[in-house]
């Protein structure tokens, strides 16, 4: 069949708009007709052609929701007219992983999707009969997508896709990070270094965990005013100060925060992040991803005394277990989507919304199809 | 009073037994007589001038065992005749940290004991009218040396000293981290770098957990043999394998250990302790004390993965509440102390304990008075 997309033919491109062909499902592959897709800092880092797994051409996009419209042999979790978010964290419920009980981190698809290509190592997407990579096990920036079985968490039909899209990935991380990783207590302290999406769904995890103080930390003031709104009790902007901002935060804690969030992909505030976090407890959680080749580096005595270093990715969430119940939370909510929403438009404007995040004026442009 | 010591003068050079003043205990100060100390690693290190904190002359020792002489004004929790060990992490119940009931790194003597010096500022120690400094809290290589109370564990009078002073540091740390740190439960998988006495007590830890597999990790297999008494399954010379000690392990495991344990001060081991923890959830503790200004590194994908990344000091174990069951463990053979021991000597032959352990021939020397 034909579907609209946004390809990123070549790294450092803008996307094209064009119509490409898509296959049916495969055995244990679901086709999905996207409705809402955020545009995510991942995939303008992979755009960038920094990101080193990046494959080209590609119909990227990762923050989707939609319908399912048919499925393949032996797929009997979802049914064609199924709401649905794509999950580029798979869930099989039967690796060493799934069944570990400790860790999101699926294994069923990740060797070929990290290859842009479905389990079976081939592609559904072709343009003018040339073969186009998936990317993320998602590819939302079609409207017609195809995706493993286990990359799909069935949701409530009566969502909101251009909100719910969001828990898809930057929301879902950064609530995910606070519940699952950190664990969040009530009256615990907590900075935030970075407040693009994932920093602000931090703040917001962190006031519904019942944080005391939250430290909002951003080289861009402007965003100062939505972290206040999430959550935030105190903002502080590093070009303010002379010393280093984890001395800052020392200073303004005492001994420093009881839990910090990295959410840039900035080795140096990596380290920051973990040297502001408190003597004896305090934890360190990496969200932000870095460039290629780099390293964060500290020394080992930050963490004799105490201090915890540890990363997460899309928050610890099991997305087929999990997910569904935090689309009824946005339902009722508990957890609030429409603030992230600073920019909606339709597929045609994409790059338009490129522009938006890499000028730090959106928190999240949202694409309709 | 005048009492024997060995006395660090200066930096590199051997340890002189001499005749030292001590002066009385002051108020919340404890005069203990020391019947035995082992020798550490840190003794060393301090000793060789490259510990940053190192201050010379002092009375070195942090590993021993003894019996309280006399107690200043306001002491009530020790008595003339009592036994006890000297704590070099105090444990004083009234700061932030003891109240924490997260961790064990009580900053009540931190400032001073850092400095070599008691509570109030003063050293108790002097040498023809010069004075001397403490160290660590503790100074056990002196027959008579003074103590804050709050540096000071009582223990079961019967307990052989020869023996339970090893847990005054090397074997409660070890022990510690498998149990305060990493928290190894049965059946899990663990790596063990460097057998000296603080990686064989994890082994020995990590035993008593019942841990599944236990991999020894050192450069010189003469250790190979006590660590498959402690409990070792495997034991692995890197300098048997062309790869990286990381990729040997991980390919003896599948994905890698549950958890790993660096106990030797190199950040390059350390890299490796924590690259062979598993995806998703290994966690890695670092035992060993690093040389001043050396910094630890890898890339953020090893966290984001699922990996965790902490330290312990003492084995996260609080002196004063633990150390008196652990000292009653060790007498009912629940800690077995004896192999660790695999040489003995008076005071006056102390520099051979030195040479022993830079040569990597004894596991623990203890010095007998």
């Amino acid at each position: 069949m034909k579907s609209r997309a946004a390809v990123a033919f070549a790294p450092g491109a803008p996307l094209r708009i064009v119509e490409i062909d898509v296959e049916p499902p495969r055995r244990g592959e679901v086709l999905v007709r996207i409705t809402h897709t955020g545009v995510c800092h991942t995939d303008a880092f992979t755009l960038s052609g920094d990101d080193p797994e990046g494959v080209f051409p590609a119909v990227l996009g990762h923050e989707g929701a939609g319908v399912v419209v048919e499925v393949g042999e032996g797929v009997a979790s979802v049914a064609p007219g199924d709401h649905v978010i794509p999950l580029y964290t798979a869930e099989c419920g039967e690796c060493l992983f799934c069944r570990s009980g400790k860790t999101n981190l699926c294994v069923a698809v990740r060797a070929t999707q990290g290859k842009g290509l479905m389990p079976d190592g081939t592609t559904r997407f072709s343009h003018q009969g040339q073969p186009i990579h998936h990317y993320m096990g998602c590819s939302t920036f079609s409207e017609y997508t195809v995706v493993a079985e286990v990359s799909l968490a069935k949701i409530d039909p009566q969502a909101d896709h251009g909100q719910v899209c969001l828990l898809g990935c930057g929301v879902t991380t950064g609530i995910g990070a606070v519940r699952n990783t950190a664990k969040v207590q009530p009256g615990d302290s907590v900075a935030v270094f970075g407040l693009g999406g994932i920093g602000l769904a931090v703040i917001q995890g962190a006031r519904q965990a019942k944080a005391g103080r939250i430290i909002a930390v951003d080289v861009n003031p402007a965003k100062f005013e939505l972290a206040r709104r999430m959550g935030a009790t105190d903002c502080v902007n590093p070009k303010d100060h002379d010393k280093p901002i984890q001395q800052v935060i020392i200073e303004m804690t005492g001994w420093g925060v009881d839990h910090s969030f990295e959410c840039i992909g900035n080795v140096q505030v990596m380290r920051a992040a973990l040297e502001c976090a408190h003597r004896g407890w305090g934890q360190s959680v990496i969200i932000g991803v870095a460039g290629a080749g780099q390293e964060i580096s500290t020394r080992p005595f930050q963490l004799v005394t105490g201090r915890r270093w540890m990363g997460t990715a899309f928050g610890g969430v099991k997305g087929r277990s999990e997910l569904p119940g935090m689309v009824e939370q946005a339902m009722r909510g508990e957890i609030e989507l429409a603030p992230f929403v600073t920019h909606t438009m339709p597929l045609e404007r994409i790059n338009e919304a490129f522009e938006l995040m890499r000028e730090g004026k959106s928190i999240r442009s949202v694409i309709h199809f």
